[in-house]
C-alpha cells in the first residue's frame, strides 16, 4: 500500500477553535458537475441606482429617506431580527424545551455612496473609513451588549438582496453559539498552554507559508488548516490584538491594504465579484478575562468550480460531518497564483 | 412593558440534541425579499430519460451500464468521498495541525425505475422497498463501521444534480461530528433522567400536540421546538428503537405510511416538488452502551416563504447562531393545514 498523502487520500482535519472535524477528500474534485448554477452577477451596476434602499438620497422601505451621504452610512436594520426593548422570557429550566431571552440591535452599515463598488474596488482611505466604521460600532454597542457582531453578506448567493456595498452589525445581549464556543476553546488552549491559540497559529503559518494567501506588514490571511469553504480564509493580525477596537492606527491602515489585496485575489480568482459571508470575531464585551483572545476576521465563500458553480453544504454535511474537494493547501495555492491587484482596476 | 410572548418577541431556543441554540425571530417573516429565487424545478419530467445516470438500461459517468432494476438499485458512488483502503495517515498530537484517516464506502440508492416519481409519490410498496434498502445497507455496513449515515439530498436546491429519486448511504470509519455531538448529549441526558432523551421527547410532544405534523399508529412527526431551518421536521418512533435494523415489520410497514404523508405535505405547502436533505441518525455500531439512543430521521427543508424564495444561513447564521423567522408551531400549523394526500395525486 502506498504511503499516506494529503493530496491523494481523504482525511478528517480539525478545527482548534470550533472543535469540529473537517473531512478533506481532494480526489472528489474530478467528479463532473451537472447540478444549479448560480446566477451570473450583473456584470456593470450604475454608480447610483434610483430604485436602491441603500443608495444616497433614495426612500427606504419604511419610507424614510437616506441622506447625501459622502462616506459611509449607518442606520438601524428596518427589519432587525433582535430589539433591544424586548419583555423578558420567563426562567425555564425545561431540558426539552429550553427557552431563553434575546436583545438586540441591528444595523445596516453602507460602506461607501457609490453603488457599484464593492470592498476591492473601493480606494485605500475609503476602506479605511469601513474600518473606522466597525469600529466604531463596536465599541459604542459593546458598551451595552457584550457580543457585537460585524458582518457582510455578499452576492445573491449568500442571500444577500442588494448589490450596493454594505454589511451589518448585530449586537447581542447574550453570547451566540459561535461567540461561547470559540471563547470556551481558546480559554482551554490558552490555559494548556500559556499563550493563545491564535497568536500560536498565525506564528506557526507565517513560518510554513503553505497556506498564506496575503501577508501585509501587520496582517496574514490564510486559508486555515481546517478549512470548511472551498476558499474559505483566517485573517489575522500578527501580534496580540484582542478587538477591533484595539488595533493601532498603522493596524487599522494596514488592514485596508491586507483587506484590498484578500478580496482582489477572491475577484480575480473566477473573474468575478466573488460573493461570501465576512465577519470579526473579538473579545467579548463582558466582564470575564479575555487574555485568550486573538481578533480575527473569517471569509466563508461559497464558491468551488467556476463563478457558477458553488459547494453544497447539504445531505452528509448537514447530517454528519463538513467535507470538502480540495486540500487547504491546493486552496492557497490558487489564491496565491492569481494577482492581488483587482482585475478590472489593472489596467487602470 | 407587554408580557412575554413568543409569537412577537425574539427569543432563543436550545437543541438538546446539538447543545445548539437557535435565535428565533418571529416578526421578521414581514420584511419584503427582493434577493435570489430559487430555479422553477421542471414540472413533468419523464418515466425515463435516456440521459440520466441513475435510470435502468442507461450508462453512467464511468461508462458501467445500470441493470433493468424493477425496484431500489444500490451500486457504489463513482466519486465517492470515502475509500475502503486508504493509507493510514501517521498519528498526529499536534493542536494546531490535528489530521486523522478517514475510510468509508459510499454507495447511491436509486429509490425507483421511474424517473418521475419522488417519495411522496411512490406506492407504500415501493417506499417499503426503499425502507428495506435503508436497513440492509445499515445492517451490512454497520458490520465494518461505527457510523452509516443514510441520507436523501432532494431537489437543485440542496446541491441534487439529478431528479432521478435517489439517496446515499455513507459509512464511516470514524463517528463524524453530528453523531458524536448527538450520541454525547443523549449518554448525559440518559445519565441524569434514567430515560432518552427522545423517547422521553416524542411523548411531551404527543400529548402538547401543537408542534405535530403527521401522526401514524407508530410514528410522530414534529417541527422540534428548536428547529433551525423554516419547516424542519424530526420524525420519531414512538417507542423505544435504537436503529433502522431494530425495527419490527409493523413499525417498517407504518414508516412507509408516515413517510408518504409528511412529504406529501410538504409537496403541498408550496405546490412544489419541495426540495430538502433527510438523513437518519440511529446508534453507532461501536462496543459501547447504547441504550440512550433513540432512532430518528431530520428533514432540513430550506424554503421559507414559496416555492422560490429560501432561507440563507448566512452572515450571522454562519459567524454567530442560526436563526429563524417564524416559530416552530407556526410552521406546524401550516404543514397541518394542508392535505396529506398528494396534490398530483388528489384527484386520483
Ligand atoms: O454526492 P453528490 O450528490 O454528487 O453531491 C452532493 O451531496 C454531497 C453529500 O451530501 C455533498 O458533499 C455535495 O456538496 C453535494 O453536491
Ligand atoms: O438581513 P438580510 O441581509 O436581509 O438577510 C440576510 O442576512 C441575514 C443575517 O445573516 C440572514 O438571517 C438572512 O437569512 C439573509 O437573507
Amino acid at each position: 500500500m502506498p504511503d499516506f498523502n494529503p493530496i491523494d487520500h481523504p482525511h478528517r482535519r480539525f478545527n482548534p477553535l470550533t472543535g469540529q472535524w473537517v473531512l478533506v477528500s481532494p480526489h472528489r474534485g474530478k467528479r463532473p458537475w451537472q447540478g444549479q448554477q448560480e446566477p451570473p452577477a450583473q456584470e456593470t451596476l450604475p454608480a447610483h441606482d434610483p430604485d436602491c434602499f441603500l443608495c444616497p438620497g433614495n426612500p427606504r422601505v419604511t419610507g424614510d429617506k437616506n441622506p447625501d451621504y459622502p462616506g459611509t452610512y449607518i442606520f438601524t436594520n428596518d427589519f432587525a431580527a433582535l430589539m433591544p426593548d424586548t419583555p423578558l422570557a420567563p426562567e425555564n429550566a425545561d431540558p426539552l424545551m429550553r427557552c431563553q431571552s434575546a436583545r438586540g440591535i441591528s444595523r445596516v452599515i453602507c460602506f461607501s455612496p457609490d453603488h457599484s463598488k464593492t470592498l476591492p474596488q473601493l480606494s485605500l482611505p475609503a476602506l479605511e473609513q469601513v474600518i473606522a466604521a466597525w469600529q466604531e460600532q463596536t465599541a459604542e454597542l459593546g458598551r451595552t451588549y457584550p457580543w457585537v457582531q460585524v458582518f457582510e453578506n455578499k452576492g445573491a448567493a449568500m442571500g444577500c438582496s442588494n448589490p450596493h456595498p454594505h454589511g451589518q452589525v448585530w449586537a447581542n445581549s447574550f453570547l451566540p453559539n459561535e461567540a461561547e464556543r470559540e471563547d470556551r476553546l481558546q480559554q482551554d488552549y490558552f490555559i494548556q498552554h500559556r499563550s493563545p491559540l491564535l497568536l500560536d497559529y498565525v506564528q506557526r503559518e507565517q513560518a510554513d507559508g503553505s497556506r498564506n494567501v496575503v501577508e501585509t506588514e501587520h496582517w496574514l490571511a490564510v486559508v486555515p488548516y481546517w478549512a470548511a469553504w472551498p476558499f474559505e480564509t483566517l485573517l489575522l493580525p500578527k501580534t496580540a490584538v484582542q478587538r477591533l477596537t484595539d488595533l493601532t492606527p498603522a493596524q487599522s491602515c494596514d488592514l485596508a491594504i491586507a483587506l484590498k489585496k484578500l478580496t482582489s485575489r477572491y475577484d480575480n480568482l473566477f473573474q468575478c465579484s466573488f460573493p461570501y459571508s465576512m465577519g470579526w470575531h473579538g473579545a467579548p464585551f463582558n466582564a470575564a478575562d479575555h487574555r485568550h483572545w486573538q481578533l480575527h476576521a473569517h471569509f466563508y465563500p461559497p464558491l468551488l468550480r467556476s463563478a457558477s458553480v458553488r459547494k453544497f453544504m447539504v445531505g452528509y454535511e448537514m447530517l454528519a460531518e463538513t467535507q470538502r474537494d480540495l486540500t487547504a493547501e491546493q486552496a492557497a495555492e490558487r489564491l496565491r497564483a492569481v494577482s492581488d491587484l483587482h482585475y478590472r482596476e489593472a489596467g487602470v
